[in-house]
């Protein structure tokens, strides 16, 4: 009876605990400065009236025998299946059938949970930098994995020309944590690439909502996505649901390996299998985000964190100081003054502006040198860092 | 790049599907007959006010910038550690750290998560008739499983002088679905049996507050069975929470594998990488539960299911049917009469007494000759179920 040696595989994670750590060192040692967190990759805005409303008539339907609701429906309830389903048809103009939508407890697990399905040899191709999840969920599962280059001369959005051989190929747009948003002929370019090698694109859209039009939104914007992608959503960001708990993942009914396995109904096994359900009370509030008055509301929460990435992009324009991100995306991702390193830069910046970021090198190595800000904070104290950002570099 | 092929050796759950077909087919046959479902796995009774109120006070405090919350600890909240952990202590007499309780979404995903963690060539070994999830999550793992025969021999109890050789060993109790429950001494043989094979026991308690006084509801009331079990716990029929999803998982700290490696800091691994903690709204409802007012008044609910189990208990002992459970548990367990298998039983009793029940053929193949009823539904019907089955049998 042996534990599951990959895990000795992962590397510590040790990146927000460090962060912390040299952030609480340094209150200690300076208990009268007042810091600002511009590390935060966490939503600060409350959830909105609409979701609100329909959470407290849902928890008080749940205390009458009448309108109790027990076990949900695996794949998620009829209503948010609905609503998920008008919302990619209205907003991106892309047609899914209810059985492609699945509703779960949040994006992240769908993205791990979703190897599950997949063959034990698949090989994973990663981007480097890139949310941690991806790689460590396949280093737990044994498999191999190969990297692919975000950089500067891509702009952080690596194509398939750079790609090594591989069968499922993560794409995350806009990226966390570099910000970078493909373009519709960036992921048709993709899209080709993976019809044309049987493998499959695993597309992370959590921060769609913070797209500007003209880009795309979703892979299925893209013709014969559907034959080789599957999508993960999230209303954390979306919604501020990071504490809620809901997420979506659109796996097409065309999809299907290279025997002609359809991945569809494995995925709908393993979820009524190891799965029972996200909570009526989250999937209630879920569907009001995407009435009329909920979407203006949560449109409205999105405007703000993009005036505070306005407010960091302005300052890094007149500082000439270069970054990526902050147009589609909540991140900022900055390359690091006087060629510091991400650690050196992290230090520098707490101890003469006491303003914490993410050092980029904690997302791969490929972000050494470089360094995310956030723009889920307060207005105010956006504006206050980035003056003393402007004094620091002026 | 292929589909996990393990799949395909999962047999078709076509359980409650074919049930339910029967069902329906029998309604529209004859419209105006008044069926009684005793098959539902799922509570009836709304959550408890106690539960409803701090729901409502969380939902309200979510939409309130000062006291909204983002991202919830991967291993739960605080206050909720707080509750399990007087819980285990005030009725069980089990010293647990918080470090040791992890709050979930559900037992289901945590007891076919929880493989993740040992190594992929674990053996597991699993009763027969049983919960399905065992199995079918071995199964989608590419494990080798062996069986355990619960049987009227063993009173449904498969004991350790029975077990083929494995590492992890499922143990239900009380059981679903013949509501079977351990004593003192059967689990000490069982965690004896454990210790001397260096294997684990997986031990679903997902039922435990249905034990009458004199019987162990938690592995850990057993001298030792913190250096060779798991328990899965929820709050689904503790406390309702079939539609809310709330449960959690003990893995102490002492429970090593064969080479001295610990399983606790796996888990907290896997769950900082594949999940992002329980939504706050319902974690504050769970821990409703554990307060005196919340534990009386779920405690009535669970009289309530107990009265149905009594009415049932008491027409099989009048009839002369022999059963299972009742007592400890929400279902009973009946030989199918006049030696009826498990289908021909189900289809008598819909057509003669108008009553949906579960074939036990479905839970294994020693369940083939028995039938699962629900304490579940409501007292009146119930009662009504009962005299019509004494009509057809006395």
């Amino acid at each position: 009876m042996k534990i599951n040696g990959n895990y000795k595989n992962l590397a510590e994670s040790y990146l927000f605990r460090e962060v912390a750590q040299r952030k609480n060192a340094f209150i200690k040692a300076h208990p009268e400065t007042d810091v600002i967190n511009m590390g935060i990759g966490d939503v600060t805005l409350p959830l909105c009236p609409a979701v609100i409303e329909e959470m407290t008539k849902a928890v008080a339907e749940m205390g009458v025998k009448e309108t109790f609701k027990g076990y949900p429906d695996y794949y998620g309830e009829p209503y948010l299946l609905d609503a998920i389903q008008n919302y990619y048809k209205k907003s991106m103009g892309v047609d899914l059938s209810k059985e492609e939508i699945n509703v779960t407890c949040g994006a992240k697990e769908d993205v791990s949970n979703i190897l599950d399905i997949f063959s034990s040899d698949t090989v994973a191709v990663v981007p480097d930098p890139v949310y941690p999840v991806y790689l460590d969920s396949n280093i737990m599962s044994g498999r191999k994995v190969r990297f692919i280059s975000a950089n500067p001369e891509n702009g952080f959005l690596p194509m398939p020309k750079d790609a090594p051989e591989g069968d499922i190929y993560y794409l995350c747009s806009p990226n966390n944590p570099t910000g970078a948003c493909y373009n519709y002929e960036q992921l048709k370019e993709w899209v080709d690439f993976a019809k044309n090698t049987s493998s499959v694109i695993l597309f992370d859209a959590a921060y769609e909502i913070f797209v500007e039009p003209g880009l795309p939104r979703s892979i299925f914007e893209i013709e014969g996505a559907k034959e080789c992608a599957i999508e993960f959503c999230s209303m954390s960001k979306t919604a501020g649901f990071t504490g809620t708990r809901c997420g979506y993942t659109i796996i097409p009914e065309a999809l299907k390996d290279e025997d002609g396995n359809a991945f569809l109904p494995l995925w709908k096994r393993r979820q009524s299998t190891k799965f029972n359900g996200t909570a009526h009370i989250v999937q209630r509030g879920a569907a009001a985000v995407f009435t009329e008055e909920g979407y203006a509301q949560i449109k409205e929460n999105i405007a703000y964190y993009k005036r505070n990435t306005a407010v960091m992009m302005k300052t890094f324009d007149e500082l000439g100081i270069r970054y990526y991100g902050g147009k589609n995306s909540p991140y900022v991702w900055l390359e690091c003054p006087n060629n510091m390193g991400s650690w050196e830069f992290f230090d520098y910046l707490l101890n003469n502006a006491n303003i914490v970021g993410i050092p980029g090198e904690g997302f791969g190595k490929n972000g050494e040198g470089y360094f995310r800000l956030s723009g889920f904070g307060d207005a105010e104290r956006t504006v206050e860092a980035m003056n003393r950002i402007k004094k620091l570099f002026k």
